[in-house]
C-alpha cells in the first residue's frame, strides 16, 4: 500500500459490511445510510472500494446519483470510454443505461450512492467488468 | 478562530455562493450539486455554515435528508429539544414538520442536503431561530 492514500476506514460515514453477493470484482464494503424509502423516494448508501475493485455492469430503472467522497476511480457507461472520477465529483447515472464504477488500480474509492425512484424497479445486475475492459489493468 | 477546526473551504464538495436571501442567521454558503430534477425526484446541495449560523425555521412538503460531512451543530424539530449533530450523522427530515439546522456556536458545520419529492411543492420559510431558541447562545 505504498503511496496509496489509505481509505480502508472509509470517509466520514461508516464502512459497513463487505459485499459478498458476487456482484463485485475485488473487495468492497457498503453501509446503508437511509434504507429504501417510498417516503423519500430513494435509498442512500456509503460504498468503499479497495484499489482495483469495481462492481459488475448494471442498470438502475429509476436512476442513481454518485457523490464521490474519497479517492479516485472510474465510471463507465456502455458504448462510451471510462471516465476518471475523484473526490468532489458528482455522477448522474441515467435510467436503464448499463454502467459500472470502481476504484483505480492504485487508489481506494469512496462514494455515496443515492438510488432514486424505487417504484420503477430494482437494480439489474449484468456481467462482470473484464480485465480487458478495466482501465489501467496491467495484464 | 482558536481551537475551531477550520472548515471555511467546506468539505470535499464546492462551498458555492454565500446565501444572501435573508433565510439564514449568520454566514452560510450553498452549492447546488444536482439541480432540482423530476428525473431523479430530488435536488442535492452542499451547505457550509460558519460557527453560530443557522437557517430559519422551515418545512419541506416532500421531505429532506441531511448527510453531515463536517463539523458539529444542531437540528431541531418544532416541539422537540434541539439535537446535536456531527460529521457522519444522517438526519431524515419529515414531511411538513417545522425545523431548523445550523452550526454550533464554536464549530463550522457542513452537510449535504437531499431534497426529495419536488412535485409536492417548494420549501416553506418561516421565522428566524431566535437567540433564546438557539442552543448555547451566551446571551
Amino acid at each position: 500500500m505504498n503511496n496509496i492514500n489509505d481509505l480502508s476506514n472509509s470517509v466520514i460515514f461508516p464502512k459497513g459490511k463487505k459485499i459478498a453477493d458476487g456482484t463485485f470484482t475485488g473487495d468492497a464494503w457498503a453501509e446503508m445510510l437511509v434504507p429504501m424509502s417510498f417516503l423519500y423516494n430513494c435509498s442512500i448508501a456509503n460504498v468503499t472500494f479497495a484499489p482495483g475493485s469495481r462492481n459488475h455492469w448494471h442498470k438502475h430503472p429509476g436512476g442513481q446519483i454518485l457523490l464521490i467522497t474519497g479517492g479516485a476511480g472510474f465510471y463507465q457507461e456502455q458504448g462510451k470510454p471510462a471516465r476518471a472520477i475523484k473526490a468532489g465529483d458528482v455522477v448522474q447515472v441515467p435510467v436503464n443505461v448499463s454502467h459500472w464504477h470502481g476504484a483505480a488500480p492504485d487508489s481506494w474509492l469512496v462514494h455515496l450512492s443515492i438510488t432514486t425512484n424505487p417504484a420503477r424497479g430494482n437494480l439489474q445486475w449484468q456481467q462482470p467488468v473484464t480485465d480487458a475492459e478495466y482501465p489501467g489493468h496491467p495484464g
